[in-house]
């Protein structure tokens, strides 16, 4: 063409905190998304897609201010000067979206989200600046029912999921016990009472990292970590912290000795009466709906990290242990959450929208199942036809699309290299097996199946392969309108 | 809490130029998306997921200037100083995913995407800022073969679509054939020569709109429109203008004619003789899967506005003529297209990497379906179990989950409003049937469904209700045990 190309030439490189993902994550991505769909829809929730963007005072508490305006959010200034930012979340713009519809919308409001969300922080290893989160989310509704179907919604996906359906545990508890505890404490309902208490919750939060003893640490004076640095404490008194420390520890194999206990060590205030009472029928329901005390236990060690809980919560835990490829055990940890918060859409509306969901992280579940996939070395590469000869394209392209049509992932090389080329380009693709009509099988109306996996296995036991070469050998020839069969034969 | 309310109250409102999805048309995204996924899926193409941002950079001519850093994309920069934008399409990261990765991959490289584009353009009816893209691309073959399935993929994934599956059409062209036109009328291949052809690529795009008259006014000096805005012609003349025009006419319904006539045309030119050996290389091949001159025809009027393209091009229109729902008839047209761009890899590798690919619409061909769908009034809404009694809630999540069970989709209404707020909100929800279970029906082992669709039908026809009432009536009750056979007797 005429154009003259440019000198500049840019440098092929990804932004630094994302990632291209592809492969065995991808398709993970893709079985969870499908899974959780197809629970929310049996349970008749809405798929909802918000934009990307939201104007970021509706964001809240990450308004970018002139000074850093992306601080936090990827914000933007848009033609008519009001700043947008990417979602964080998917909770912030259905807050707003349900403001912006409250009226036309049947309420409860049932809706479901899958999507990315976008942080605009420092990546480190394993935490980017773009993921996937599902949610589900019942707005309109102070009903602890709703925060039940919650629960069971995120076992629902849970046991959908492959590899771990087994192994996870949805561990509950409600923010207003540790309001009723702090309040017994003596924490006033001052904003300096609102300050300590945000260092109670992230103090408990730590006990998995730091231990009870840290954690003693933090809720008195403070902690100084290994490197030195001191984190101011609570402030609480040696009996409070025990208090504190005593409520963490009262969950307890089933839920109905859990609420006894709590019963006992809170039952006098009318926030912990209130949790109590929802707490219980969520047992109900739970019972009901057969998640039992394995799967779903009350435990008021949880706590969440964000500040906009007001009621029941709760966070899914892988629990199945496992090594990695280099034999070091794995801990999977949580994958998701929610709970309750009936503040959210009254920033917009002035009056109080109860509301209650959970998230998924899809790419942090994503990634576990891939790992766990990847020990087991799936081989879910397409067939490869062979295309040895150019102007036989056609008989390639057709073969190809019989075995699609058999249910058989295929294609057809296309490239323009020889046959050692494209043998090498099938063991790339992690071919489980290639089909090859060269000159000789067309003249004999013939075509050859030749088995990589059991070819691989063979040139390991060069010295020992007589069995395998005798009772299955890696490449059969037959005729050419047995090529399903003989496909399906090598696949076995 | 003890938490003050601030008193600066957001205003929930959408972005300007984004869509909240919902409903239909987020239900026919998905089901096209999942179609497509499958269709590449068993020709071998593996997914890939870039980040939703590149470095500006890499995305070629959407550079930001530094005084309007966000014309065309939402660019935004990074705390090191460098420039990132939101992808536009899917074909700018997957060049820099290749040029980064190239040593790595099997090629022919194949590779599917779905996900958000976005574009910072002024919005317009229709015309949104962020939209859904499929993609599917072959990197490192210049072999026709690749664009023929190309072809293939596009038709099968409209094929795959309800609906609309049968009214469609892949209209294929290749860009050497005007290349050759424009050389034999004697455009230079100069600089001048470029923006010539650039005018007379985009006259003959407005083929569609403005009609030959209108064409012919652009291919010469220039044409004055209704508003008396003139636009500047590509000032050929008019034995030149004669041979453009006789050259978008040649698109016969035989793909065979089609061919015969632009060899007559352009046969001696090389550019033309290439381009004619590929198409018929491209016509074998659609043949050999079943496509044919119905469903994919050569139509030298199609030409596709983007600058990159190289070689053989093509369009999915929609060929289906219906009326919206006032009655006036709706062209659907374009969902998708494609074609072969030799040149993108190289911007960053310096050496030609020859690739091929196509693109859909999916919020545009979702907006399809959803009219369509909507004109045959689809009741899709969940069974709603009404919740009458408090205490009864785990009866009726065991009856949603029981319906579930049985593949029906169904939700217990999780409000605290009464009987008459409960069937308002079914209604709303499109609920094809409500379950009631009042203290009547719970004494005596009852339960009650009534069918909506035909609630509504009967006080439509209150006047000549007799049949209906008799034969079928809304409303019956029965053993609580019955519940299955009752809800999918009144689904039927």
């Amino acid at each position: 063409m005429s154009k003259k190309t440019k000198t500049f030439r840019p440098k092929a490189r990804r932004v630094k905190g994302f990632e291209d993902r592809s492969g065995a994550i991808l398709r993970a991505e893709q079985s969870l998304i499908n899974a959780a769909s197809i629970v929310f829809d049996a349970h008749g929730f809405e798929p909802l897609a918000t934009p990307s963007f939201e104007y970021a005072d509706a964001l809240g508490k990450f308004l970018p201010d002139e000074e850093r305006p992306n601080a936090g959010v990827f914000a933007i200034e848009d033609d008519d000067k009001q700043w947008l930012a990417l979602r964080y979340d998917h909770t912030a713009p259905l807050a707003r979206f349900v403001a912006q519809n409250y009226d036309g919308l049947a309420k409860p409001f049932r809706r479901s989200a899958v999507g990315s969300v976008w942080r605009n922080e420092k990546p480190g290893p394993g935490r980017f600046r773009e993921f996937i989160q599902i949610d589900a989310d019942t707005v309109g509704t102070k009903n602890p029912a709703a925060d039940a179907e919650m629960i069971i919604l995120a076992a629902k996906v849970m046991g959908a999921v492959p590899l771990v359906c087994e192994d996870f545990v949805i561990n509950i508890n409600d923010r207003r016990l540790l309001d009723a505890l702090l309040s017994d404490i003596g924490v006033p309902e001052t904003e300096a009472g609102a300050l300590q208490k945000g260092i109670v919750v992230r103090a408990i939060d730590k006990l998995d990292r730091l231990g009870e003893r840290g954690v003693e640490f933090l809720l008195g004076d403070g902690r100084k970590d290994e490197s030195g640095d001191f984190t101011k404490g609570a402030g609480l008194t040696p009996a409070a912290i025990g208090q504190v420390l005593n409520f963490t520890r009262a969950g307890i194999k089933q839920r109905s000795d859990t609420l006894t206990a709590l019963q006992n060590l809170l039952g006098v205030s009318e926030y912990a009466a209130a949790a109590l009472g929802d707490l219980k029928l969520i047992d109900a329901l739970l019972s009901s709906a057969g998640l039992n005390d394995q799967k779903a236990r009350f435990d008021p060690s949880i706590v969440r990290g964000l500040g906009y809980y007001t009621g029941p919560v709760f966070e899914a835990d892988i629990t199945l242990n496992t090594n990695d490829a280099k034999g070091r055990p794995v801990r999977f940890g949580s994958v998701g959450g929610g709970g309750r918060y009936d503040g959210l859409v009254a920033r917009f509306k002035g009056v109080e929208v109860p509301a209650t969901g959970f998230s998924f992280g899809v790419s942090r579940l994503a990634a576990v199942l891939a790992s766990l996939e990847n020990q087991q070395q799936a081989t879910n590469g397409p067939i490869v036809v062979l295309a040895l000869e150019p102007e036989q394209m056609s008989n390639y392209f057709a073969m190809a699309e019989e075995l699609r049509n058999a249910g058989i992932r295929a294609e057809v090389y296309l490239g323009t290299s020889g046959m050692k080329a494209q043998m090498k380009y099938a063991d790339k693709r992690n071919a489980p097996a290639v089909v090859i009509v060269g000159e000789d099988e067309r003249n004999a109306g013939n075509v050859t199946v030749k088995n990589l996996v059991l070819g691989a296995k063979m040139s390991e036991k060069i010295t020992d392969n007589t069995q395998w070469r005798e009772g299955r050998p890696a490449q059969v020839t037959d005729k050419r309108e047995n090529l399903i069969t003989l496909v399906r034969a090598s696949l076995q």
